[in-house]
C-alpha cells in the first residue's frame, strides 16, 4: 500500500512537469518570460508590484495572472493599474488549493493576453510550503520576505528559498519598530540558498523597489531581444 | 477518471476524519482539552504561547504539539519554559504537508504526556489554508492574525477564520506604524464568521495577553473539572 501510494505521487508530480513543459512552450512561442513571485500571506507582493507597475518598466509589456483561493482583491488592485490581469481561483474546480500548480495555469492560458506582454508575473497564493514545490513553466522564481515576519523563516521553510532565485526583503520601513536582527535573516537566507540574489525593500515607501523593477526589466527584456 | 479522483480525495477525508475521532477518544480518556492554533507564517503563535506561559496558566498544565515542515525552532523556544513540547516534522515520512493531519497528530500521541497534561496546544504548521481543512481530533480551533499582514485576509482565506471560534488579533503594538484599519478588519471577520471571539493583543509587550491566557484555562479546565 505504502508502495502504491508513492507512486500515485510520482505520477502526480510527472504530470505537473509534462504540463509545465507545454506551458514553458507557449510561453516561448509568444516571446514572454515568466516569474513565479510567491510569499506568506500578507508580505506584501500585490504592494510591491503596484509600486513597480506606477514606476513603470519601460519597454517592457508586463502582465499578470494572480493565482488565490477566493475572490479577486489583489487583481482589482493591478488591474487599477492599467496592466492586464487573469485571476486564478483554486477553489474554482481545483479543491481551494493552497497553490498554483501547471494544470491551474494552462487552464487560464487562454484569458491571457500573450501577444501583448513580454513579462508574465504569476502572483502565487500566499503559502511558504508548496507553491515552491510545482513548476508552473516559469523562468525564475522570486519570492517576497516581510521583516515581520522573524528572521527564522528560511530555516523553517527552505525549500521555498532555496528554490528563489532572489529573495525581496520587505517592509523594511518598520525595521526600527521591531527586534529584528537582519544579519540573522541574510545570514539563515545563505545557509540554505547561498546563491540567492537578495533584495531589501519598502513596498510602502518605495525604497530599494528600484532594484527589484530593474530586475524584471532585465528578466524581462530577455524575452523582448530579438531572438 | 475525473469521478476517479474525487473518490480518491473523498476517502482521504474519511480517514482523516475517522483517525481524529480515534484521537479524540484518547484525549477523552486522559481528560484533555485540544487546542488547534493556526496562522500564517510569523504571525507569532510562538511568541504568544511564551508569552501565556511565562504568565502561567493557574491549575491548568499544558502541553504543546508543534508541527513544523523542518526543525525545532520553535519547541525549542518553548521547552525552555519547561512545557512538555513534542516536535512533529511533515518532512518526515510525510512528504512535507503544509498542514498538520489527524495521522500526523495520532503519530506522535506516544510521545506526548497525556497523563500529566489538562490542555493540549497544537501549534500547526504556518499556513492559511490547509491547516484549517483537517480536523485532528481537537475541541477548538483558534488562529493568530497580525496586524502586518493587512486587513484584507478573512477574505482572501475565509475557511481558516470561519473554522476558528477565536481570531488573536496579534502585534497592535505596531499600529502607530501601519497604514491600517482595524475597523476594516474586524468587519471582514464578520462578514465570514459572524460567531468569531476576537481578541487584540500584543505578544511582544504582552498587551492583551492576559485575555488570550483566560480563554485557555477557560478551555483548559473543562478538562480538569470532574466529570
Amino acid at each position: 500500500m505504502h508502495r502504491t501510494r508513492v507512486r500515485v505521487v510520482e505520477d502526480a508530480l510527472d504530470a505537473n512537469t509534462t504540463i509545465a513543459h507545454a506551458n514553458r512552450a507557449d510561453f516561448d512561442g509568444h516571446g514572454v518570460t515568466v516569474v513565479n513571485l510567491m510569499s506568506a500571506p500578507g508580505a506584501g507582493k500585490t504592494t510591491l508590484l503596484e509600486a513597480v507597475f506606477r514606476a513603470g518598466l519601460g519597454d517592457v509589456r508586463p502582465g499578470v495572472l494572480e493565482g488565490d483561493v477566493q475572490g479577486s482583491l489583489d487583481a482589482d488592485r493591478l488591474g487599477m493599474l492599467h496592466v492586464p490581469v487573469t485571476q486564478i481561483n483554486t477553489d474554482g474546480g481545483f479543491g481551494g488549493e493552497c497553490h498554483l500548480d501547471a494544470n491551474m495555469v494552462r487552464s487560464a492560458l487562454g484569458e491571457v493576453p500573450l501577444d501583448e506582454i513580454d513579462l508574465l508575473i504569476i502572483e502565487n497564493v500566499g503559502n511558504l510550503v508548496c507553491p515552491a514545490e510545482f513548476r508552473v513553466g516559469e523562468d525564475a522564481k522570486a519570492m517576497v520576505c516581510s521583516v515581520t515576519e522573524g528572521e527564522d523563516k528560511p530555516l523553517k521553510y527552505p525549500l521555498m528559498f532555496r528554490t528563489c532565485g532572489l529573495v525581496v526583503v520587505n517592509k523594511i520601513d518598520l525595521l526600527p519598530h521591531l527586534e529584528y536582527d537582519i544579519d540573522k535573516l541574510l545570514h539563515n537566507i545563505r545557509s540554505v540558498n547561498p546563491d540567492a540574489e537578495v533584495m531589501q525593500v519598502s513596498a510602502r515607501t518605495g525604497e530599494g523597489v528600484e532594484g527589484f523593477r530593474d530586475w524584471l526589466v532585465r528578466v524581462g527584456d530577455r524575452a523582448a531581444a530579438p531572438a
